[in-house]
């Protein structure tokens, strides 16, 4: 090695205590201190995707390729993009087909392409949870595969690596998973009867039955009318199922919902055309444009309700879902194949708008995988209206990089006030810490910025530091009690 | 506090004298350096909307809150985002009903959520104005709020602070306002007569009479018929009525046109269609894609007439206006509704391009609020077609970080010499200082930061530092006589 | 000048050794470790429309205005937006009229204009042209034209300024020129023939047989025709003459195609249809939408015939070429008139992807001039298809910021091994070296960056250092044999 770096950059561990902060040393220091002051500050995790049967049955977590590696879309869609077989990394076959299963060769072969990781979010994560959580101090690779293999494997059969425990480690104060209305919610009875009911909580999310282009979408009105003892198939019985089981879902710490669309469509129609629309849904007859309104009326709906029962809207569009036909038939949904597509505001949510903008009691928050509606619409809307707020950098944009660019874009005509903090949106459980501490360290740069170049007080950049970190997150979400831990 | 802030970043007033500039210290000193060049040159303002009465009837400014809150959208369109009430803030409502009118208290409410501006343009505006036109040196908040307002009443009642007064002490060279053809130019007249004829001129901005979407557009034709003898209902007379009144604005010291469409759509339709959809126009049956086609044929005129009068014309297009109907409805336009849409120019300008394009004697300004359009469309059209030129960073993103975006997107494509200088197209009279010395940060720190990365010599930044504060918008807007003042 | 400059920053040639660095010191130095490393790597430059003819012949250059200004579109569409006739530069006209023919008058014309390139890439590759090529040290202006102009003229007699001395001395080790399926090859046969095979070679590039809007489209499938044997009117006829071409220009050298459409759209129809569709293209009565489906299904039917022959495919798509008729039919194509469009890739390619997106063994190389896609649609699109590689920053945005917006928007979805180097894609010869060095500073920036925020290591930044520069373009590209020169 020919470099001479300065002694302060030398990277000696996978993790320097510096990383993500400016270069400017008057900067860096700055960011330093502003870190520091929340760097053990207590997670919150308004949004995720985590299983509450960890915690509810808390069990041993498998081995480390099915903790670590199977589950996480940010790594096999990679592999998958050079070259790599599904298959070989044990992603399960929808015909049953063979799969590899041996944890240890999965772990190689994904340790063998770590070097395509260079630079993207996942190195960040996936070495901070080696690090941090396993204590591994060698860089991955095809040679140390097998050490860190072992290393992980050892400690995960030990108490303090339990779901429950590792919660306690992490600090965290909330976590909120999301269920559909077809889910029985027993984990989360469960963590209510055992104490953590003010810890973790639900997220009603009811795509399945709201989206009639979902698979399966009659099967589960047939089950969300079983679930609930409302006839799904009548219009006004199937709104009065959401509502009771949106009761459901607040009763097990839920103060919001979330939809997943592929637009923003919103759309305020006549109780005619909701009925005719929802009978062909429930025929299996609706042309594509039908379908689009039907989910964007039903997002109306969803805010009607939210009117009554206090759930915060979480607008989450613009995906263009399983792209890859012949993945979505060989391995299924959700495995890397989701690509983002440009996506309208301005007119898509004018009914909605029109309807519930102006009401200051209603959070409705959006995100976005179209990062140009940042400054162009997003923060403009946010500016005014009193019933948005705009969700953290998403998927995608969940990255250095991409928060840096959505605070660049956004502050300026939203500031942070119209802003709620960070969301994980995880299921890889371990990579939580990973994810709020980049996201405390890419706002604490932001803010060291914008001090340095006398654009905010110094003041001002503390209590921001706590508003971005625990404040606005709290507020948005209207979490109840104490942000501590106790 | 617990931070040790290097004591060159300790802001100790409103306003540090380094503020926006780079933090790397050589290229800080760079910056600091070229921009104590132009620091207190002259202010040319080629494009605002300030009130020429001020300037004519050289009246006093009325209270705090009348002055600094109630017309500045950007800030209470910020408060109603937080859920503060319009008419709390004393913003007229369209039915008379009843909002507060006592000053200090809508000034207090302002102050009371001025966190809300951290990090926003328009907190360093309002800083500069209270330091630097009033002498304010305490951070607003609800405690320092009825200090801070004596303060300023104070001196609002002192000949020193009478628009003509300020308008030297601010250097103000040449101020452009911007009036329809429906105006009576009295002010004007007025200015011309009491020897501010080349200081305050006025642009022509027909949108009343152009725009069939305008409210009252049928009552405009019949005035504008009256002020001109022409039959505005008949077409030729129509444009001939346009002639006309651009010579009487000519004469105010008119050297532009501006035209605000909700897209930058041209057209170059034959006379019959024309006629056709003028009448059409008149008897308010247009629909929408004709009124689209209509606006953009009319743009095509006003740029005819430019060639035999000369005006440079401004293109402001891509607002979605109004979006908010309650708040339309409640309080009336232009409060802080307006939204951004991706706006195309490559096709929408085609029809005048290839009518004028290659004209290098005409000037067609263009803004936009789509920043996806700076580097895939604006530059490269700007960068060829002779009578185009490109206006600076437009409303939302006249801002630190819009104006960075727009010199990093633009500049390697058009260059500098496509574009023209500042605009502060606003009508808070007394923070144009404040945007004007922004813009001049903000150029003396791109061009630095260029010089530093030994992209630029740094006499060509002295140069071009000079070119981006007089000599592009003097040039470009065509003004008459010495930009220097008297 | 009254700047008091730290003495690193004094630029005292027209380039400065460490132009386009960062300025923070460490950084810096960072970066120039990281570039010492590659400076001197041989060019391997995969795209490029430079003539064959000039090292097949080896005749001298002309004179400086034919060689350096007259051919170059991103020069004479500068000047042409600031008002400079086309024909003063020497630009010929379709009429046949009367344009500049002294070189020296046009040399002083672009002299005398010299500043509008003042932060663009033009003026680094020009002046590194001028320094390093012709070893000139004076700034050009009106002042110097003549001096520089009498400097250049001098050299390009000499032999050590033939095109083959000159391909040594740049240390090009492969360059790819582009022929259309019409072109003879008779260049690259002779430089076959004298031991040039491996060094210069050509790319298929079939537009002119595949776009039924090109001009004389049904007289090139005449000549098509003629040239293959086929019956190019004939559907599989057609086809198979473009077997035929495709494996000429494999035994010169290609390992690529290359097709330059409007959009990104593929389409994968019935035989039937594509027999339709081409009978129809045949005669010339192809409506506009027909024209974008068969342009579509070519470009797979390109790429089934890659399947077969190995060819890697590169699409650039996104112009609206020759927006300004005027001066098309006054000077003709690709005369600065190009602007680029908003693009869509997610669904355009979707057909194309569903064929052969999960084919690890194709390469499809795309680029875009619409930056908006980078982060939305092309990494997450590239990180996912195993076929899809991301070409470099192109055309307009193959600049300093251009590159460093690319490298910020694509890496962290897509990581670096989805890219494959630089592209100088240029027919101004002189200029590769400059354009070659600016991609290594700038790589070399951005990994210096990232090293001194510690997102990188320093040996993974050092060994992408290599692969940005060499590796990963041999690889992409499917060159054989060694990329070190001999």
């Amino acid at each position: 090695m020919m470099f001479r770096l300065p002694e302060a950059m030398v990277q000696t561990h996978l993790l320097h205590p510096h990383r993500l902060f400016p270069t400017e040393p008057g900067v860096r220091a700055l960011a330093i201190e502003l870190y520091e002051q929340v760097r053990d500050h207590p997670i919150i995790s308004p949004h995720g995707h985590t299983d509450p049967a960890w915690f509810a049955l808390n069990e041993p977590f498998p081995d480390p390729a099915q903790l670590l590696v199977v589950p996480d879309h940010y790594l096999f869609r990679m592999l998958y993009g050079q070259g790599v077989d599904l298959a070989r990394l044990g992603i399960p076959r929808i015909d049953g087909g063979p799969v590899e299963t041996d944890p240890r060769a999965i772990w190689r072969l994904f340790a063998a392409h770590w070097t395509c990781f260079r630079g993207t979010p996942s190195s960040i994560w996936i070495n901070h949870v080696l690090q941090e959580v396993f204590g591994v101090q060698q860089v991955l690779s095809a040679e140390t595969a097998d050490a860190i293999y072992d290393q992980i494997a050892d400690q995960l059969a030990k108490p303090a690596f339990r779901p429950r425990a590792l919660l306690d480690r992490f600090k965290i104060r909330l976590l909120a998973t999301t269920e559909s209305p077809l889910d029985e919610l027993t984990h989360h009875d469960r963590l209510m009867a055992e104490g953590y009911g003010d810890r973790i909580i639900t997220t009603y999310r009811p795509d399945v039955v709201t989206d009639p282009d979902q698979p399966n979408f009659l099967t589960n009105l047939i089950q969300f009318s079983e679930i609930t003892g409302c006839d799904a198939f009548d219009w006004d019985e199937y709104l009065e199922a959401h509502r009771q089981r949106r009761q459901d879902f607040i009763r097990r710490g839920a103060t919001a919902t979330d939809h997943g669309h592929p637009s923003a469509q919103t759309a305020d129609l006549d109780r005619p055309t909701c009925e005719r629309l929802w009978r062909k849904a429930c025929s299996g007859q609706l042309e594509a444009h039908e379908a689009e309104l039907l989910r964007g009326q039903l997002l109306l709906e969803m805010l009607n309700m939210s009117v009554d029962d206090g759930l915060v809207m979480q607008i989450h569009p613009g995906a263009s879902r399983n792209h890859n036909p012949w993945l979505m038939a060989r391995h299924g949904r959700d495995k890397g194949a989701d690509i983002p597509m440009a996506t309208d505001y301005v007119d898509a949510l004018r009914p909605l708008l029109e309807r519930h903008g102006n009401n200051p009691n209603l959070t409705v928050i959006l995100f976005t995988l179209d990062e140009t509606t940042y400054a162009r619409e997003l923060a403009p809307l946010a500016g005014h209206y009193p019933a948005l707020r705009l969700g953290p950098a998403w998927w995608f944009h969940d990255s250095p990089q991409g928060m840096i660019r959505y605070r660049e874009h956004i502050t300026e005509t939203a500031g942070f006030y119209n802003t709620c903090g960070f969301n994980d949106d995880t299921r890889a459980f371990l990579s939580i810490p990973a994810r709020h501490d980049v996201a405390r360290r890419i706002d604490a740069r932001m803010l060291a910025q914008w001090v340095a170049e006398h654009r905010l007080s110094l003041s001002d950049a503390a209590d921001l530091m706590q508003e971005l970190t625990t404040g606005l997150v709290w507020k948005a979400y209207r979490f109840r009690g104490d942000p501590a831990l106790q």
